[in-house]
């Protein structure tokens, strides 16, 4: 983003908070959780430090709510459970390819982190634990047989897409359009949804 | 493994080349790519760098030699094609997961290396390209209808699964047994064996 290094007042509030979500964004997609540093996500926002402090108390703080925010689980599976049944596992499919297909995904920085960061993997962890399971159970999977354990194998599911798509590059996984991906994919999502053996 | 530091003749070579394999990868999994060294490999195995080169050539061939061998899909295909064909989906994917169960899993370091070191995805990549997917498109799944694209979301799913069991430990995929855990992704991987809209 553009810096805005000046004339923010205290009504600002909300869009100073936002702007700092997209600096460490950024600054984690460049740089990776351990050398991304609080001083240069202020920078990049046009902030003092201090406030990025104050809005999330560290960089744990900061790198989690800069990460839920491009698959909010609860607007995404919102959008999801206003489908019929049975296209929610191509839509949900289709989805999430988006969320990791930007060059600059941030969902992808984080699944990068949490391979080799213990720290990335407990926020990924919690995330998915304390959000995508519970909402994804509520609003989106038949919560009986298994709900919690289906919601998350239809996460592990993505996330190898993801993985095979951006970080190996493995063809024709890589080079297939989303279109193409969320139509085959989609069955086996919309499996876990209905509540397998059904 | 305990190092052998004498007495090796001429006709050892096969189990000097195995020796050095099995430090290898214990050194891989303990270090990671970059922090493994050919010396600290070689001590491993007791013997010399110069034979290690001599047989790998350098560390990458070194790395991509000693991680074909937990999951040799020519053998695993082969034994997943003697099934019945509708039996293929839970076993392949109890064999994939006892590949990445392991505490010292060799094949999810390389996964670990792949996600960081672009390197490491590049040997992925090519044991995949090379390998997963022409034998698995020739042995096991229908090669009509995308059999590659199906082949590598099999894989891909397989591996989002390992994903999220061994590096997000998220709940309750990590906790749940390998048991369970097949029988309930079986069907999602029988789905790309079969070809998706059969």
């Amino acid at each position: 983003m553009t810096a805005r290094r000046t004339g923010r007042r205290p009504g600002d509030s909300e869009e100073t908070r936002r702007a700092i979500l997209v600096a460490a964004r950024n600054t984690f997609a460049e740089k990776g959780f351990d050398r991304a540093t609080i001083r240069a996500i202020a920078a990049d926002a046009g902030v003092d430090p201090a406030l990025v402090m104050h809005y999330f108390g560290d960089k744990q703080g900061l790198f989690v709510a800069s990460h839920e925010l491009p698959a909010d689980p609860a607007t995404l599976f919102a959008q999801m459970a206003a489908l019929p049944v049975e296209e929610r596992g191509v839509a949900l499919a289709r989805a999430y390819l988006e969320v990791f297909a930007a060059e600059d995904s941030t969902a992808l920085s984080l699944v990068r982190s949490a391979s080799t960061e213990p720290a990335a993997a407990a926020m990924l962890r919690e995330f998915i634990e304390g959000a995508v399971v519970p909402l994804g159970v509520e609003m989106l999977v038949d919560p009986e047989r298994d709900g919690p354990l289906r919601m998350t194998l239809l996460a592990s599911h993505l996330l190898g897409v993801a993985v095979g798509r951006r970080f190996i590059e493995v063809t024709p996984l890589a080079g297939a359009s989303l279109d193409e991906l969320a139509s085959g994919i989609g069955p086996a999502i919309q499996y876990y949804i209905d509540g397998w053996g059904r």
